[in-house]
C-alpha cells in the first residue's frame, strides 16, 4: 500500500543531535561483573522546524551510538505526530544492520534492535506532543491513573569504593549486615516501600542469607531477588524453597523461556523477567509454555512509550502481571518511566530505578520536579515530559564522556582488571 | 493506589448529549433473518467546558442505549484526555449490569458490555482531542500509514424490497446470477478490489455456487464468504474443501473457540472471525487453541479506537491477520473505522463496510470528506474525525426513530413475520 503522510509543516523535524555523555557509577556487584566508575548514557534532542524541541535518553555503548546517529539522519522532515513512520524510518535506516549492541554488558541480548533504537525518538516526539498540546506525556498515553508512582529500592552488593580510589558515601555491602544497612539509608532518603536485591553475585545460600536478613529487618516490605539467570533450574529450584513465602517474586533464576518455564512448573514463587522476555517476538512462546507470571517492561528496549503501552494491554490479556526494569539512568529516562508507569492501569507491582546510585549534581535535567515521598515519584504535571534539558551539564556529562575513556559498558573486563579468572559461565551455580 | 487526574478547566467535559437514530435499510438477508426497513443507531456527542464538541456513533437498541446515557451522566467534569479514566467511569456506571444488550440480534453475544458502551465516548474524546491539537485522529493513533483504506464489496442475498413495499433500487439477489449483478454495480459505484459475501441463508451447496459464481465473473478479485456460524463443523469442512483456493478466508463457518479450532485443524482455508473472538477475554483461549488465523477487529465492540490499536499490536505479536468487521452504520463510524485503519501498520485485508447499503441523503454528517475511490476511502485529513455533525440532518433521523416504531434490532422477529416457520436452531447445516 502506498505510503502517505499529511504534514503540517511546523511540527516536522529539523533537527536531531546525539549526545553521548558519562556519569559516576559505583562499583555495584552483579553477575557478569562490576559496574565501572563511570555508566554511559546517550541523550537525543530532537527540534521542529517551529522550534519545538523534545528530548530522549538511552543506552551508550559505541554500536548503539553510531546506529542511533545513522536514525537520526532519517529523521529530518518526520511528523512529530507519525510514531508509525518512526518505526518505518528506523527499519529503514538499520537495514540489516540488528543484532548486537544491547548495550547492557550481555545481560539483556535478545531485545529487538528497531524497538531499542527508536525508544530515544519515541519519547522525544512524545515529550514534543506534549508541549504542542500543554499537556503532560502520561495524558497521551492514556492519562495517568496515579499521581505518584512507586519504586522499588535497588540493593546491590558492592565494594566500598572503586579500586585505587577513595571508600564512596555508600560504604561496602558485601554480606547481609551491610545489605541492611544499605536498604536502611536508602529507605530513609526516599522512603521506599519495596526492596530489590541484586543478585547472582554470592553463592546461593549467601544471598538467601541476606534476603532473610532484609525480611527480619523489614518485616513488611515486599522483597525480590535478581540473580540475572546465575542459576541452574534446580539452585532456582532450591533458592524458591528457601525463600518460599518470604519472596514478592524471583526475578530471572535461570536463562530462557525453557529454563524460566522449567523452574515456573515446580514452585508457587512468582516469576518475573526482563531476561527471556524483551521483545516481542518473546511473547507467544513465553505464554505457550507458562514461563513467567510478571514482564519487566522497559521502554528503552521495548520501543518507547506507545509499544510499552501495548506490552501492558497484552500483559493483561494474557494474564501476565507487569513491572518496570531500569539499568542506570538520568533524570530524562526517570520523567519518560513515571509517564508510562503513571498512565498504565494495571502496573501490579513497584517499579525498579538506579536513582539512588547517582549522584544528585550529575545530571542533563534539573532535577526539580523529581521528586521523590514515600517511595513514590510524583508525576511531572508540566507539558511534555515535564524535564527541562540543561545545556550546561549536557556539556559536562559530554565533557566526562569524552574524558574517561569508556566507550562500551563492560562490567566483566572490569572485573577482570581485579580477578583476572573471573567467569561468567551460565549457570554459574 | 491514589486515583488523582490534572485537569485543565478547558478540556473537562461540560455535556454529553445521546440521541437515536434510525435511517432506512434494506430487506437482507442473513442466517438469523432479514433486516427491518430501519436500522437503528445512536450519536453521542461531548462538549467541553470551552466549547469543543466530538461525536461518536454506536448501536441502537433499549439496553445500550439506556446504557450509555447512564455513562454519559457519570462523564460530567472528565478530562477529554483521560481515556483510562473512561474505562474506569464506564465499568462504575454500568456497575453488575454487564450482559445482554449486543445490539446485533444475537450474532455477537460475547462482547464485553464496557468496551461496548465506552466506545462511543472514546471516540468523541479523540475527535476533540484532535480538534485541540489540530490533527486528525488517527495521528493521535501513531499517525496514518497510509492515505487511503481499501474496503471490500459487501454483498447479501436480499429480497427485492420489504414485504408490502415497492421493490428497492437494488432488486432480488437470491442466487448467483443476483449476486454478480449486485456485485457489478457495487463495484462500478465505489471501485471494490473485494467482496464478501454474506452467507449462511441458503443450502451451502448454493452459497458455494454463488462464490463460484463470483469467482468467475471476478477473477482476478479476493472472495470471502461469511455464513455467520451456521454450519457444523462438518459442513463447513466440506464447503472450505469445495472453494479450496477461491476463498481469500472464510469468515465464522461455525460456532465457537472449540468449533473453529476443529475446523482450523482439517484445513488450509484460513479462518477469520468475529463471533468467536470479540473481546480481550477470548484471545488466550483462542490463541492457545489456534481457533483463528485472522481477527476482524470492530472499534464498536473492541473498546474504541485506542483500545482497538492495542488489539492490532496483539494480532501481531501473537501472529494474527487482522481486518474490520462492520454492522449497518452511518458517516461518524464510517470516519473513525478510517482513521483506526489508517493508523494500523498491519491491517491484513481490506474493512468490511455496510456504507453502499446506506441511502446518500440519510446520514448525520456531512458526507463530502468521506470519499470512495478504486474501493479506497481517502482518509479525512481536517482535525479530529474529520466529519461535522449535521444538527438538521440529526433532528430528522431522530425523528425517523421516534416514528419508525423499532427500538430493537430484531432480523429474526421480522423474518418470521413472512415465514412464520423461520428457525435460527445452530448449527442450520
Amino acid at each position: 500500500m502506498r505510503m502517505a503522510f499529511m504534514v503540517r509543516t511546523s511540527e516536522r523535524i529539523a533537527g536531531v543531535t546525539v549526545t553521548p555523555v558519562a556519569f559516576r557509577d559505583h562499583p555495584l556487584l552483579n553477575t557478569v561483573g562490576v559496574h565501572e566508575p563511570y555508566a554511559l548514557r546517550t541523550i537525543v534532542e530532537i527540534t521542529t522546524e517551529s522550534g519545538v524541541s523534545g528530548v530522549g535518553e538511552t543506552y551508550g555503548g559505541t554500536v548503539h551510538l553510531e546506529r542511533l546517529r545513522r536514525t537520526a539522519d532519517e529523521l529530518a522532515g518526520m511528523d512529530v505526530w507519525s510514531l508509525n513512520e518512526l518505526i518505518a524510518r528506523t527499519t529503514r535506516a538499520l537495514g540489516a544492520d540488528t543484532t548486537g549492541g544491547d548495550g547492557m554488558s550481555g545481560m539483556v541480548t535478545g531485545s529487538s534492535t528497531v524497538d531499542r533504537v527508536m525508544s530515544p525518538f519515541d519519547v522525544a516526539c512524545l515529550d514534543i506532543q506534549g508541549k504542542l498540546v500543554g499537556r503532560p506525556v502520561s495524558d497521551l498515553l492514556g492519562g495517568a491513573v496515579r499521581d505518584s508512582v512507586p519504586y522499588s529500592a535497588y540493593l546491590f552488593y558492592k565494594w566500598a569504593g572503586h579500586p585505587g580510589q577513595e571508600d564512596d558515601d555508600w560504604g561496602p555491602a558485601l554480606d547481609p549486615a551491610g545489605l541492611v544497612e544499605q536498604a536502611r539509608r536508602m529507605i530513609g532518603t526516599y522512603g521506599f516501600t519495596s526492596l530489590k536485591l541484586k543478585g547472582g553475585v554470592f553463592p546461593p545460600d549467601e544471598e538467601i542469607a541476606a534476603v532473610k536478613a532484609l525480611r527480619k529487618a523489614f518485616p513488611e516490605l515486599p522483597l525480590r531477588l535478581d540473580p540475572n539467570a546465575a542459576w541452574s533450574t534446580e539452585t532456582s529450584l532450591h533458592v524458591a524453597r528457601e525463600l518460599d513465602g518470604v519472596l514478592q517474586y524471583l526475578e530471572d533464576p535461570t536463562e530462557g523461556i525453557d529454563g524460566m518455564a522449567a523452574v515456573a512448573r515446580e514452585t508457587p514463587t512468582p516469576l518475573a523477567t526482563n531476561m527471556c522476555v524483551v521483545s516481542f517476538d518473546d511473547l507467544a512462546p513465553a505464554v505457550a509454555k507458562g514461563a513467567v507470571g510478571i514482564v519487566l517492561s522497559d521502554h528503552h528496549f521495548w520501543g518507547g512509550l506507545r509499544r510499552c503501552g501495548q506490552l501492558a494491554a497484552m500483559c493483561e490479556t494474557f494474564g501476565l502481571g507487569l513491572s518496570m526494569h531500569s539499568n542506570s539512568h538520568l533524570g530524562i529516562s526517570l520523567a519518560a518511566m513515571t509517564h508510562l508507569a503513571a498512565a498504565t492501569p494495571r502496573l501490579t507491582y513497584a517499579c525498579d530505578t538506579h536513582w539512588p546510585w547517582k549522584r544528585p549534581d550529575e545530571d542533563v535535567v534539573d532535577p526539580t520536579p523529581l521528586r521523590f515521598a514515600e517511595g513514590r515519584l510524583a508525576v511531572p504535571t508540566a507539558p511534555g515530559l515535564g524535564v527541562e534539558l540543561d545545556r550546561d551539564a549536557l556539556a559536562r556529562l559530554h565533557r566526562q564522556y569524552l574524558d574517561c575513556g569508556l566507550r562500551d559498558r563492560d562490567d566483566t573486563g572490569y572485573m577482570r582488571r581485579f580477578e583476572p579468572s573471573f567467569s561468567t559461565k551460565t549457570p554459574r551455580w
